[in-house]
């Protein structure tokens, strides 16, 4: 039992039959035996949603090498909540990942990114996490650079562990070529035009979700959107406890109605 | 123009039609003009999900003495997206509320939360953002004793604004008289037994989401979980910049793999 190798959970929202999911499997499987549980069809933009009021169904999609592959109806934290209690059976992976993400999940895309969602699950069940994002949405992006440094980041995180609470967002650019990795924060940013309307056929107006994205702060050279435009590998850690600790001493001011 | 009354917008996770957003609505209306545009029916565990690949709908159920409800088939956070664009009609509200929720949005449930979406969509937008949430589940808790702390808080965030990037997570305990209001963190916490299997008529099994919840720093009174359980009215400051700043200097040690 103590010789067994690592145990790595995998997810992601773009679906279990995703390419950038096989090709992290393919990348990190000399790891440690692999279990996948990604959702049934794409989930994109589903954040940190669980499913409360509908039931959940898991299917083993195949098995073999060491790599387990499950599919689920639910969300991606679902899927990371049902194999952590259903397909580990009691024991605890050495780490969750989260991806490989088609499209990026810098500044405030963290917020909405389901692959983030996966990743910010196994951060609060205290489990080693780190997401990996390419900014290529397309549905057959090259993800082959990206290996050397899948590797090397899987092989540290394995090793070190992180610290409690936090768990690390690595954006790719794309680019002919990688000039290494940098530690990086989530640049500001906001997201505006989100929502085209449109009349259908039988004459009411319905909406769809899209949007322009805007740096906040494009010349700042520490953020991840300047790191990834810049051609480097971008890590960010990332925070379960959100609290703001340098508004808590102001809102003192507030106790005494 | 310039005389024109604050105008605020609400959106919550438990649906237009919750006792909860009602009670909202009358506490606050003497503050300004109401938009409401809620989920068409309970979204609770939604997050910051936002509608990526289904479309939308919005339809106005009610407009009179400066209150308007609107219904949107989506998420939370879709709700307020579509509202700013929308509804609001490229007038930027003077706040955001969500709430009041029926249940806690104390500790990591900020980030499963439907309502701390609303409001971290509302935070993203650079808009003052609060959530307010009362312990309480059934549909028809009582949130009558809030009044008081709701309206003053509201009244607060309207003349002092907020610091941009920082939204409040406000939670009410169910007792008979507050003691007053807590600045306070987030509590480190863990929900397990997430996971019910059950078996179809038809012989499959299916699984629930569920869980208990466990408070991993229970004596700690600096915490919103501590706060609430004993009597206080927990203010949470809480960031959309979720970057742990201390670990990017660990990290700089793997730039050089």
């Amino acid at each position: 039992m103590e010789n067994k190798r690592p145990l790595i959970l995998i997810s992601n929202d773009d679906g279990y039959q995703s390419k950038g999911l096989s090709c992290l499997v393919e990348m990190i499987r000399e790891f440690g035996r692999i279990i996948v549980c990604a959702p049934d069809s794409a989930r994109s933009g589903f954040s940190c949603a669980f499913s409360a009021t509908s039931p959940l169904r898991i299917e083993l999609k195949s098995r073999q090498n060491n790599v387990e592959i499950w599919a689920c109806n639910g969300t991606p934290v679902d899927c990371v909540k049902i194999a952590l209690d259903q397909i580990c059976k009691g024991e605890k992976p050495d780490m969750v990942i989260g991806g490989i993400n088609h499209g990026d999940n810098a500044s405030v895309n963290t917020h909405y990114s389901g692959t983030m969602g996966v990743v910010r699950e196994g951060c609060m069940k205290y489990i080693p996490s780190v997401a990996f994002s390419l900014c290529d949405h397309s549905p057959d992006a090259d993800f082959s650079k990206m290996a050397p440094f899948v590797k090397y980041i899987t092989k540290r995180v394995l090793g070190e562990k992180l610290p409690k609470g936090i768990c690390l967002n690595v954006n790719f650019p794309v680019t002919k070529h990688y000039k290494g990795i940098k530690a990086c924060r989530m640049a500001k940013g906001t997201w505006g035009n989100e929502v085209v309307k449109c009349r259908h056929p039988h004459g009411y107006d319905y909406y769809w979700m899209t949007g322009e994205y805007t740096n906040d702060e494009p010349s700042a050279e520490d953020t991840d959107s300047w790191t990834i435009s810049h051609g480097y590998v971008a890590v960010t850690p990332t925070r379960i406890d959100i609290t703001d600790y340098q508004m808590i001493e102001h809102l003192k001011s507030w106790e005494q109605p």
